[in-house]
């Protein structure tokens, strides 16, 4: 079987079920991070790869931009655990002809959002490549009760931080010749697909209060990261389209597309969480702690029931497509 | 500046002088593995790239050894340190019209040594890539005092454990056409390149007896490493030609190279380190134990000295090429 046709979830639950889980490991292969005993220490650890051409273009992004993502798509995995970051270890293939001022600019934006993030960088690889990578490695401190993907429960509310689809809007515009930098909106939406903001505040504090059972933070596309979340949870999910949390740029410039982007988009770095219902108080009071809005956008049903979206006259909305499958690649 | 004309290890030193230490951090970028204080706990990571075209010839080798060897080079920076490997996370950039029995295959290699290394398997990424190439992240625990590369002084003793070039004269043999198969020094020198044995034994013992004063693997070849080695210790060094350990497959078939191979050639996996004069009879004494001969293959010498070899009549050998720089893409 080819892997295009196996897929990267497919290929991922088939390396988990080979892997023996190993002494000390708490939570192995198949959350947002792995969590680990290292003697009298909880450990968290994550890692992403980044790829030209797959995940990036170097015609749409800085050098800074992408060392900055670099590693807020590893602090966002270690915020859904509701974990701290320490440390960054970071392996980069460089085509030979790149300029070293590149990569000094790629590093500045590593250090910008290291500093802001209380994250040294420790180490790492570099290589030759025919195109740029970069894998992240990121560790991280564990709360008391890390949040993995598997505690949600039929009856929970869904909650999510911040709002869906400005990034991959973002992203849209600037593949479309016509974007105007001066525009507010457009501004807006690039900033939020370039500079992807990982909700370390709002992750910790829910983990501590255990305002969140179960959490997952939202990379490759709601859709798909809800489906991770109900699967391991061994439940499904009901979402509202008119609950979806939409910036005014978003809404803006949306158009036909509606909540498209929202649901199947990718690269938002937002949490998605279960909450117990009788929590929603709790929730209410923590709010303005949290660093950012969080919306109910659904609930929690019997795994049987999958997952369903309904609009605003409560019918199904018909979505075929998911989320992003590196192998398959496609939406 | 382009890279191929700053290097390899130029570039590490650029990021190396701009990248603040950190808190909790005891050694940060520029030695075999980095050394971290995780509260109560003392951290070694690592992180080493394998990419298709310019570290391996998927011609040359096969799923499962490329499996086993991207965890064995992590393993050997363990080692290097002093230290006992843990943890392991591998990120994966495969081609879509791979088989996914191939990846497989390379998962049993890394199984094969984990479970013999006592190591965990615990995540990482996959994603699609025009080329393989494969990033492995490995944490360990450190001994009360790793070894760094910096420890050695003028007076020393140099050391290497096993057998040095095997590896570089194996690959050889591979990229020609002639070899076969059932030649006994061919079936050996090939193995020692696919199937590199780490020194974790002979690195905590060292480590652990306070013999390593400074340590540093050997994968870059000889000539480089020992670079890296005398410069981080601030020193110069001489190597005795014929004190350099070959083996007999070696010794076989290096024909008019000589120690060519064991000077320069790279994927040695053995330790080098510098060893107090005094302590020559405590080594002596555990050297059984360390499961790997050892040799005296130099001396450490003031660093104005430079690096010299010295060959059977005394005289100095002259080799102007060193190790291997991947933007340099040279010996």
């Amino acid at each position: 079987m080819l892997l295009k046709e196996l897929g990267e979830f497919g290929l991922i639950e088939r390396i988990r079920q080979a892997t023996p889980k190993g002494r000390g490991v708490r939570i192995g292969i198949g959350d947002d991070a792995a969590w680990l005993d290292c003697r009298n220490h909880s450990l968290l650890v994550t890692s992403d790869l980044l790829i030209e051409g797959i995940h990036f273009n170097l015609k749409w992004t800085s050098f800074y931009a992408l060392g900055y993502k670099s590693l807020a798509v590893n602090l966002s995995d270690i915020a859904a655990m509701g974990g701290r970051p320490d440390y960054l270890i970071l392996s980069l293939g460089i085509p030979v002809d790149f300029k070293a001022e590149n990569v000094e600019e790629f590093y500045c934006g590593i250090r910008a959002l290291a500093s802001q993030s209380g994250v040294a960088l420790v180490g790492g690889d570099t290589s030759a490549s025919s195109r740029l990578f970069v894998n992240g490695c990121l560790l991280g401190h564990a709360p008391r009760r890390p949040v993995t993907r598997s505690g949600g429960r039929a009856g929970d509310d869904l909650c999510v931080t911040g709002t869906l689809g400005d990034s991959a809007l973002g992203l849209k515009l600037l593949k479309q010749k016509s974007v105007r930098g001066n525009n507010k909106e457009h501004t807006y939406l690039i900033s939020r697909h370039r500079f992807p903001t990982a909700r370390l505040k709002a992750g910790i504090m829910l983990a501590r209060e255990r305002l969140a059972k179960a959490m997952i933070d939202v990379s490759d596309g709601l859709l798909q990261d809800l489906t991770h979340l109900c699967k391991a949870s061994g439940m499904g999910a009901v979402i509202w389209e008119d609950a979806l949390p939409l910036s005014r740029a978003y809404r803006t410039l949306a158009g036909k597309k509606g909540p498209l982007y929202a649901l199947t988009g990718g690269e938002d770095y937002e949490l998605l969480f279960c909450l117990r219902r009788r929590d929603r108080g709790r929730l209410e009071k923590i709010k303005k702690h949290l660093g950012v809005p969080i919306a109910r956008i659904g609930t929690c049903v019997a795994a049987r029931e999958g997952i369903k979206i309904i609009n605003r006259q409560g019918s199904p909305l018909s979505i075929s497509i998911t989320g992003y499958d590196h192998f398959r690649n496609r939406h």
